[in-house]
């Protein structure tokens, strides 16, 4: 659906009857991989932007919004991460911005396609700068086998970065993904996974997730919602959740404090993102 | 620019190379007043919406974001406003809310195009439900003027309800009008702009209102950012200051208690609305 416009690709959400479009100067790339179709653009104002099966991915100029709020308030509010997974991710952003934690001694990107990161690392390079961290572990496959398959308590934090809750990720918006993560976690561990829009999702996806994420054997599970331009409403978020933590807190010292450069997060922003809307705290049966 | 993609209203954002479509029912209205060109369509999934000039002003669904943050923080900040003007807001959104406050004794809507109020009398009655509230008051013409003319010290709060900083708008974000809006406040008085995207417009439109408010004699400029799908970006903001008053405190457990009914706001959600991204503190040169 990338044509309705001449000149622009526009994605159009049915469902939400929305549509968003960037003017395009060229397309750069095109290929049908095992798991979809990936194309990659140039657009007139937000640089390069990646498309899976016809769903916007990511641009250059505002990934930092979603990179940086999937990553750093999880990171800050373990208390010492040492072992983070990302179940998805493809592009490499999640894992850059994780790897900017001096503390985090193993990295992992379980992402399912492969070339997905490979297109990234040609038309994103500036996503894929920590690739070669030592630190940085790659596996290519399926993401629900490989955390059911984890050896027990072994992870601090996984990161479900994936796409919409529709085919190949549909599995990783499920109680039993969540159960094999809780297994799969170190006691004091925690989940974040984005959890799509809280204008249009609150009542259906984000209420299930915290639903299903309680059931799983999670504690304390909080939403954070963040501005995400390209995503449909520009309106986007996270969702956490700990084991045997109730993720009140997070080192408000060390973020604010934090040796790295971010151009969203800060301290007073993780802050923020934990207050909810109104009508987000109804639908979600929240105090 | 509304048939780019047939049954669908489509605004382009031309200088900024993005797009948003609304899926289209039918067309409710059309004509051209004095002043610009007013259409409303009945969509499939936002209710109503209106479009001045080709540009999309609000809809049903996602209109009390803008309308919420135009005005509570702004009325929970000031000590006790009793008399408040809205320049613009010709559909009664930010009159609406306005009134909610029981401490309100005087309210003016000052918007310079009387069809947008019939019209949105008609297409969005719940936008207007206090217009006939014994404390509500319009006029219809220029607000520039209407501002230049008030007496002095008069006025408690004045909320800048307008369209894009371009055309009829262009004299609202302008330094001589801020210094009228400064005369023609009360000690302790306040301002608040709606000042477009935070990811577009903070280091030109929002930087030029802190400088040119500061200019017009006013303290403790802040910019709250709010989400706003309907509007480019899906992010949106609005800034205020003070007449010698350095707004850095509000009346949190008033609107904790308020005696009425919000869907976005709360007193968190104050409290996060000042918590601003690294980029924007970096481009308005804040700490």
């Amino acid at each position: 659906m990338s044509e309705q416009i001449p000149g622009w690709f526009t994605e159009i959400f049915q469902d939400q009857g929305t549509g968003f479009s960037l003017k395009v100067k060229s397309k750069l790339h095109e290929e049908q991989s095992q798991y979809q179709k990936i194309e990659i653009f140039e657009t007139e104002t937000f640089g390069n932007l990646m498309v899976l099966d016809g769903c916007v991915m990511l641009t250059d100029r505002d990934n930092f919004l979603y990179h940086e709020m999937m990553t750093h308030p999880a990171l800050f509010t373990h208390h010492a991460p040492k072992k983070v997974v990302i179940v998805g991710g493809g592009d490499c952003g999640t894992l850059k911005e994780v790897l900017k934690h001096p503390g985090v001694e193993e990295a992992w990107q379980v992402e399912i396609d492969e070339r997905v990161t490979r297109v990234a690392e040609k038309y994103f390079p500036d996503l894929c700068t920590a690739n070669n961290d030592p630190r940085a572990n790659f596996f290519f496959g399926d993401g629900i086998k490989w955390i059911a398959d984890a050896p027990l308590e072994s992870i601090d934090l996984i990161i479900v970065d994936s796409t919409d809750p529709v085919g190949p990720a549909e599995g990783l918006f499920a109680v039993d993904f969540y159960r094999n993560c809780f297994m799969a976690l170190r006691e004091g561990g925690m989940i974040v996974q984005q959890t799509e829009s809280p204008l249009l999702h609150t009542s259906s996806i984000i209420k299930k997730v915290h639903d299903d994420m309680r059931q799983a054997g999670f504690d304390g599970v909080r939403t954070l919602p963040f501005p995400q331009p390209v995503y449909p409403t520009g309106w986007w978020s996270c969702t956490m959740a700990g084991k045997g933590k109730k993720l009140e807190f997070f080192r408000e010292e060390d973020a604010a404090e934090r040796p790295f450069v971010t151009r969203y997060y800060n301290a007073e922003v993780h802050k923020a993102a934990l207050a909810l809307p109104e009508f987000m705290k109804n639908e979600l049966d929240l105090d």
